[in-house]
């Protein structure tokens, strides 16, 4: 029986028990023996919940007891996680965590910190909840130099832009409505802004660079302004407006970016809609490969977890080469990056054909006092410098 | 340095060599040495090519020689693979194969094989050629009970299917064309009647189940009996006609089958298109997930082959446990699971009904002298027995 602590009795750390119960018998079959958690380390008591007999509200009776192979870290936030999570790694236990503010920000040194004892530090829950892809970059897409990343990896903001695509409402009416059905949070803005993928992507940018990618460095930009107009355009156009998070190969690093983009119908994430999320990958060898599945909520993100758990059981006394050295890399800037921009403005065409030269005008029935257009591909730079001099920019939307 | 052996100098052992020279670095980085091609067995001599010096025509002087570790098979069929696998994992050294007869026919034993000398046995390719979805069932999925595993695994009929929709010719139009533009073989009876995609979902049975599942035992059809008419119909119903290998949990066993299928357009895999291939599962904790990628061709799948190669040579010296024993599991009768069956017939609706109770009626404008109904749920059986009695059923294809 192996022996487990759970940090943190929240949404995913219940899930985590509940996942244990409920498959027990098919988990042991995979690991060879059965799992048994042991402590739960929470603030509060449980005081009349089945688990009460088992909390505990001090780590280092965790650290300190030698039975525990393995630990959940499912509390959240970068403290006191951090302090937790390297105790119970340099405690000689190997360690799950589903926190991605603690991986952005300590991935490298929390692995080294693992392979130092020989054990293991797995974080596959903190990227888009139960798709496995982290494990798939990590073990799976191991043959191939990766050339890009791109993902819908922020439910709420997917949630909120499918529903003003399906029944062509405004932000802020959706947003009302997600938060009342519990799919945003009450300050939604670190999803809203983006800051949530931007977190994400700086987890899969480390993984696939080998080094450190700081989220603070990635430029991101959030879909509160996309309005009901856009989606119109965006429909015309056949593509639909989607949050990417994503990093391109520029020479010998990435250039990384949250921000809304205009999909086409060929492309594998377009059909990704509500709180589902999607990875897409492309490979010098593999070509173009999608994960997808759920996101977020408590028991696909504790399946993922769970998993972890099973592959850490697996691999007792065998730590598994991870390259995510802490050396910083410096991602390329995003201005130099060329692409194609979708742009409503109220200038006339004589004026916009003056500055961005041949242009692809986008009508849309329901809109008249403004234009749409598509401009050919240009850097950011080239773009802001135009937009500065047309002036009248009411919306700029990236092509990808 | 690695050494390694590719045995089976083809497509895809070609594209092993290729990726390992292309990729070399950052291979190298992942594994922390370098991987090296010191042997290549084959029939040919390969006279004047760069590799000439390291074929072998005797698989036992890549057995005997102690420097290597790890052995590529890409030579398909099942004999001699399986004796020169045998041959390597008995003498220990770890095998990858692309080669999903052998791992159909001999999975569980080169399994046990493997575990005996505490070496693996890694298969990766043999099912959806880059898409990782061996790895995924073995080490990510593995805190769920998977309930459903349907897939789109063969790229020729996709191709042939994904083009009679888009342009809504018939079967052996594109067929022919598949076969000089190279996407189908000239005795193509193994894609098209669903024997390859039969092989394949035994294997996905086999690991998530636990037990040995016989290809024999599935249940096949193909799509050479659809038409340009039946694509009519499916376009009507807002749903496209694919050939899913598909396996449902059935109480404690699996129902498995390979047939043509109507998917609606909320299914994820409704938009997988052309000779993509993608996998779709449903776990009981999970919820859906869904992997998509290149299902054949030389890189995607030497891609696969290498990922594997890595995972070997992170993993020498220790046998990673997996659960696919040899005992058979006793696949549950096709003949009792329940779906909805569309059908078009020659009979009138007075007959119809009389027969099938109320259906619903699909109305095609092109289409005049038949009549097109989908079932209300019913069994294969009692479908069976319905459609006997109706007589003149021109075609028959399953809702999922």
């Amino acid at each position: 029986m192996i022996k487990i602590a759970v940090m943190g009795y929240g949404t995913i750390g219940s899930g985590v028990v509940q996942v244990i119960e409920t498959n027990q018998d098919s988990i042991c079959r995979k690991i060879g023996e059965g799992i048994e958690v042991k402590y739960i380390l929470d603030l509060r008591d449980f005081e009349g919940d089945p688990i009460q007999s088992r909390v505990v509200h001090d780590y280092e009776i965790i650290a300190k007891d030698p039975e525990i192979a393995i630990v959940v870290e499912s509390m959240g936030g970068v403290e006191p996680a951090y302090t937790f999570v390297k105790a119970m790694l340099e405690a000689g236990k190997s360690v799950t965590t589903s926190n991605k503010a603690l991986v952005a920000a300590h991935g490298a040194d929390l692995i080294a910190a693992a392979k130092e004892k020989n054990v293991n530090f797995m974080f596959e829950a903190s990227v888009g909840g139960g798709i496995p892809i982290i494990r798939a970059l990590n073990s799976c897409l191991t043959a191939d130099r990766i050339e890009e990343i791109s993902g819908i990896v922020n439910g709420t903001t997917n949630y909120i832009l499918s529903k003003m695509a399906d029944e062509g409402c405004g932000f802020e009416e959706v947003l009302k409505e997600a938060q009342e059905k519990g799919f945003a949070e009450k300050d939604p803005t670190a999803d809203v802004e983006g800051h949530d993928a931007g977190r994400k992507i700086a987890i899969l940018t480390s993984l696939i660079a080998g080094r450190q990618v700081d989220f603070e460095d990635v430029y991101t930009e959030g879909i509160s302004s996309i309005t009901a107009t856009d989606i119109l355009y965006a429909k015309q156009m056949d593509r639909v407006i989607k949050l990417l998070a994503t990093s391109r190969q520029t020479g010998d690093t990435y250039t990384v970016m949250v921000a809304p983009f205009l999909l086409p119908k060929e492309h594998p994430l377009y059909t990704v809609n509500g709180v589902f999320n999607a990875v897409f990958v492309r490979g010098n060898m593999l070509g173009d490969a999608m994960f997808y599945g759920s996101g977020a909520g408590s028991l696909p993100t504790a399946s993922a977890v769970v998993a972890d758990v099973v592959e850490l059981a697996k691999h007792i006394g065998k730590h598994i080469e991870l390259e995510w050295r802490p050396e910083k890399l410096e991602i390329s800037d995003y201005k130099k990056q060329t692409t194609r921009f979708f742009v409503r403005t109220s200038a006339d065409s004589a004026q916009i054909e003056r500055i961005f030269g041949s242009v692809r005008y986008i009508q849309v029935p329901e809109v008249s006092d403004e234009t749409g257009f598509v401009t050919s591909e240009m850097t950011e730079e080239e773009f802001e410098k135009k937009a500065a001099e047309l002036g009248a920019v009411l919306q700029m939307i990236r092509f990808h």
